[in-house]
């Protein structure tokens, strides 16, 4: 794309996911070489203007300031990287239609509701350009049932974030069925551009990879609280110091890999496969409502209250910049 | 402890994990106010002093010479503090009667075998001083079979670290009901004292808090590679991108506290706990010998070789900074 176009991307709704997107672009706005950045926002909330002001500070260390003669135009110039700014604009437009006429990018964030999504991209595909890329940030509803009532169910893929955007690598490509190889293409490849690690899925799958890995370990982990094993405090601090930092540098397959000496991960199974089968077996298997809840709630609320996440955004930058020193 | 007596610490095992220890006693030994460390490796390997020349650079960057008059003995001078060393001792005694005799702090890292230890500790609760600890770095089996044939099973621990313990800050310390209060206050405080972090168990259970939690998730990744859902690569990429991260900053509870705003891990379930059930009802459940390990095994092998664990823990330490950095 020359520097005379810029890159226009629109954004669909404006919640903590939406106004980190907001923070990433205009990060990235500011790197050597990137075109400049018409950014829109489409959200239905009526101080839209004031929000965005009042919150997005709070993501970005930048000034902000109203933009003459662009309607819900704000120029948002980055504090630490001045003199490298250009007029990269941020324009709040309520009309879903006008929002998505001119953008290269369609990301959406709204709802978490099939019936808001399956209701959207028809709106958005008769109005946006036709070579438009068309991504949710779902973390839980397919583009297979989201596609649904669209004309052309080959543009829709998921791109579903880790929170919070502008601070997290990881974003989970997830075609349909139905989504073309171009568009998985152009995805991944926009997303590597923007220094992000896209990883794409091969089948779609109830809470992709990410929370599902979480989510099994959470499990276990409620069940060690729920017998009487450890706090939740203690859980967390056995994490903070051994398998979060294992894991910020290589996966379990690679630690476990490296587990085995020279024999690699099949000499740990040959090893210790024993004592893995039995933790299978003796594994926590609780649900929803089956009464561990309020333990779990009243303990992790005592213990940590408002959790100060622009302090942990901080660290986990300083995190990450250490797990891929000296290379990779 | 005045600085006139030498801290006598004894290592039955002279392993990965044994020589990992040999590094963070030698390592803490250099620290403002350590006492002296006269630190004595046991074990029945005739090889051992040239093993122990040949293996320990890996771990900690000290010069290592022969000691004239203390048999067995070797000064290790680590070589980024030399102007603060002192005459630390590394003893390489194979009996076991005198390895033990004056020793105030006894670990074993050997065999992982119940006969072993069972038959082990009669003998080291002979010869030892009677106030000396007395730990086990095991990862599987308990201070309560380990403690069987023992005089006086109150003073046994398992004292279990993260691999490789000059390196990981975690030590799950794991009493029988056996233990003494005192046998754990002071394994507790010891451990503190050398920079670590030990989490004490409230009951003994297979595999302790932090192995059951990464095979809960170790068992859902291998399910979702065996589905065709994403590589063994991929599903390390998302890990070092987005969990490991986080978990390297906060665990999981304080994580979900986090995600739920001002309302805590009480909002994240209302708003996310159809998903996580979901998740839940449909988590792999596979098993040793199904027939998975083979594909495992391969993928892993092509993915990495031989991992270069020396540049993974220069990392870590960079990891580590990080997540305590600005205070906790």
């Amino acid at each position: 794309m020359s520097q005379s176009n810029p890159l226009q991307i629109t954004l669909i709704g404006a919640g903590t996911i939406g106004l980190s997107f907001v923070a990433l672009h205009f990060q990235h706005a500011v790197s050597p070489g990137a075109p400049t950045l018409e950014l829109t926002i489409h959200d239905s909330r009526p101080d839209i203007e004031e929000y965005i002001l009042q919150t997005l500070p709070a993501y970005i260390d930048a000034d902000i300031t109203k933009k003459p003669y662009v309607a819900g135009g704000f120029d948002i110039t980055l504090r630490d990287v001045q003199k490298r700014s250009r007029s990269n604009t941020l324009i709040v437009d309520d009309n879903l239609e006008s929002a998505v006429s001119k953008a290269s990018i369609i990301q959406e964030q709204g709802p978490e509701s099939a019936a808001f999504k399956t209701a959207l991209w028809p709106k958005v595909e008769q109005h946006c350009p036709p070579d438009a890329l068309l991504w949710s940030s779902t973390s839980g509803i397919s583009a297979s049932i989201q596609s649904t009532h669209m004309k052309d169910r080959s543009r829709l893929i998921v791109a579903h974030p880790w929170n919070p955007p502008h601070v997290m690598p990881l974003i989970e490509v997830v075609p349909s069925p139905h989504t073309s190889p171009e568009v998985i293409t152009r995805t991944m490849g926009f997303w590597k551009s923007m220094g992000k690690v896209p990883v794409l899925l091969q089948k779609e799958i109830t809470g992709f990879v990410g929370n599902r890995l979480a989510f099994a370990l959470l499990r276990e982990a409620i069940h060690l609280v729920n017998e009487g094993v450890a706090s939740v405090k203690d859980i967390d601090s056995v994490m903070e110091n051994s398998l979060g930092p294992r894991w910020a540098i290589s996966g379990p397959f690679k630690s476990y890999q490296a587990g085995g000496g020279e024999g690699g991960i099949e000499a740990f199974f040959n090893n210790i496969g024993g004592t893995v089968q039995a933790c299978w077996n003796d594994a926590g298997k609780v649900n929803m409502g089956e009464g561990w809840e309020e333990r779990i709630y009243n303990q992790t609320g005592e213990a940590y209250g408002v959790v100060d996440t622009k302090r942990r955004d901080a660290k986990t930058r300083t995190v990450l910049g250490g797990a891929r020193s000296s290379g990779e």
